[in-house]
Formats: C-alpha cells, sequence, structure tokens
C-alpha cells in the first residue's frame, strides 16, 4: 500500500535493525483517514471471503479493525489481554509470549462473539515474532469458527511470524512488508516503493 | 442518541444498579456502523469548536476515538495505560484510580503528540466515577492545550464524574444518560427514549 509505505518513510523512527516506532500515525497519535484507507484496503484484498466478524487485539490492532469491520459493514471483537490465569468457562483463552516484554499472558474472547460458522479475518498493526497473531489464530479454530486470513498493516519479514502463519496454510495480506531496516540505512521494502530513509 | 439508547434496552445487561455490560456491541464485541455513527454524533454536538485532536484512553476508548476523528477529519490520540511510575521526561502522566478494579495507574500521553495551541476533545465509552476523564482532563491542562469538551457514549448520571467535570466548567454531551438501573426494573434514561427494561 503505498501510501502507507511512504508514511513509514515520512513518519516513522527506525531505533534498531529490529524496532520501528510508528506512534506518530498508526499506534499512540492515529492518522483517522489513513487508518480508514487501511480498512478500505483490507476489505478490498478479502473482499470475496464473506466474511462476518473481523477479530483483533486490544489495545494497538482496534483502530484497524474498528475501518475494517467498517469497511466490510461487519463487527468487530477485540481480544482482552489479561494479567491472571483465571480459566473461564464462557471465554477462549490462549497464551502469548511477547518477545519484547519478555512475559507471558493471556488473551481471552467470550465464547458469546466468535460462533461455529462465523468467517473470520483477524487484523493487526504489526506481523512480526507472530506470537500474538497465532494466539488470535488459536482462539478462532477453538471457536470452530472458519479463518479466512490475516491482515497485518506492517509485516517485519526478516522475523519468524509469516512462516509460522503459512506453516498453518493461513493467507497473509501485509500493506507494508519491510525486507530489513536499520537506523543507518533506513527501510527496504519487498514490494512498490522499495527503499527509503525514514 | 435514541438509536444508541434502543440498542442499549436491548442488547446491554444490568448485573446490578451500578455495572451495565455492554460488551456485546461497544467494549470487546463492536457494532461498527454504530460506532461510526456516534461518532459522528459527537462531530456534530462540537462542530462549532475547531477541534484539532481527539483524545481517549486505552482499550474502550479508541473505536469512539477512531469515529469521532475520522467525523472531523483529525487524528486521534489514545492515552496508554502504564503499571510502573516510571517518569519520563517526554510524556504527560496522571494518576489514575480505578474504583472497580481497586488500583491506582499511571496514563501517559507521549507530549509530541499534544502541544499548546489544541483544541482538544475527549471521549470515552463511560463517564462514571470521571476518574479516567478527570486524568485525561489533568494531561490536557498539562500539555496547554485547550480542552474544548467531554463525549461520553454511556453516561450513568447516579455517579459523581458529571459534577467533577462540571466544578471544572468542562462542557459534557454523553448520549445515554442513564439516571437510575437495576436488574429488576430495567434502564430509566434521563432523556429521549425514557425507561425501557434491558
Amino acid at each position: 500500500m503505498k501510501v502507507l509505505q511512504e508514511r513509514i518513510c515520512q513518519d516513522g523512527n527506525v531505533l534498531s535493525d529490529t524496532v520501528l516506532k510508528v506512534d506518530a500515525f498508526l499506534n499512540h497519535q492515529v492518522d483517522s483517514k489513513l487508518a480508514m484507507l487501511i480498512g478500505e484496503e483490507f476489505a478490498k484484498r478479502f473482499a470475496k471471503e464473506n466474511i462476518t466478524k473481523v477479530l483483533t487485539i486490544e489495545a494497538s490492532g482496534i483502530q484497524f479493525a474498528m475501518a475494517t469491520g467498517f469497511a466490510l459493514q461487519v463487527p468487530f471483537v477485540y481480544a482482552k489481554k489479561k494479567k491472571a490465569i483465571t480459566q473461564s468457562d464462557d471465554v477462549y483463552t490462549a497464551s502469548v509470549h511477547s518477545f519484547t516484554r519478555k512475559e507471558t499472558y493471556q488473551i481471552s474472547v467470550a465464547k458469546a462473539y466468535l460462533k461455529p460458522g462465523e468467517r473470520v479475518l483477524i487484523v493487526d498493526d504489526f506481523l512480526a515474532t507472530g506470537a500474538a497473531l497465532v494466539g488470535l489464530c488459536d482462539i478462532v479454530k477453538e471457536a470452530g469458527a472458519e479463518l479466512v486470513g490475516v491482515g497485518a498493516v506492517i509485516e517485519k519479514s526478516f522475523q519468524e511470524g509469516r512462516g509460522l502463519l503459512e506453516e498453518r496454510g493461513i493467507a497473509i495480506h501485509s500493506l507494508a512488508r519491510i525486507k530489513s531496516m536499520s537506523p543507518e540505512t533506513g527501510i527496504e521494502f519487498i514490494e512498490e516503493i522499495g527503499a527509503c530513509k525514514s
């Protein structure tokens, strides 16, 4: 998605070979017009899939799930993060290990809002290690719903997340695929605009 | 807002005289079309205010800030909740006491995204004790920005939040003002649709 990649070059901040800050326009301050365009792009890419629900995880996936749900005219659900490991009968849960925060947390979705037969699109801001997205995929499977694919706003293609999802046969659409990056040389994208110095 | 109040009656769940569950359509599963209408309603009510930024708090305010920001064609910012009390130079922080969770947490907004001279509308899903909203107001003040008002999707008018904001001279627009509620008798609204049995 050209407009997104150009914006990453303009306002993104490459802190290291693995850390990209986009909190100026995606996940702290949010450009609401760009977020809406991102939702429309996901809706277009999965248009033939008869999606009935969009699923994401709090907090930074919510704006993109909102935009995608609105574009598809379906509801969205955001998984909650819990610290306590209180397994309740009325929620689906999965364990997610955060490599950046070096902790394992639980995510949960109320069973009432994810039913067998639903056709679910998962969206999130980043596809990197894939830990959170794999947790969401597990929850969709546990619910007996059909996973039609994963939409990531930004993919760090040099990390293992895409491989983990592809192993499960999941369709992935990432709108900005980063091949490599560094504070010195900037960002190299896999498609579209190529390389840039952010 | 009639359509919202009717939806609360239909799909809300009054668990006690103080607890209303709306996670079927507002803050776990989200009706994206309704959330967009809510954003348009806030935009309409504050249309003359030349708002430059919408501010909310993660996670359940994000969908409404997104919709309001899009309707006003301005960015939004969501304050982050932190457990650690690490005061950083580059963020504004406020302490918020959660009465339901019986804990005090810190909220923070990067200084880069809230500047003197900005005209800020705060939105959130609930106005109840007002604790989180007062924290957000403090951050706007600390930033030297202009607070034009607070928009709440649901107000529990029998709690102290509205009074706390009015004491500070803040304009408040709540789309569903609940005068009283109970599992036995249902919900009584202050305006529009009156009483209903949810």
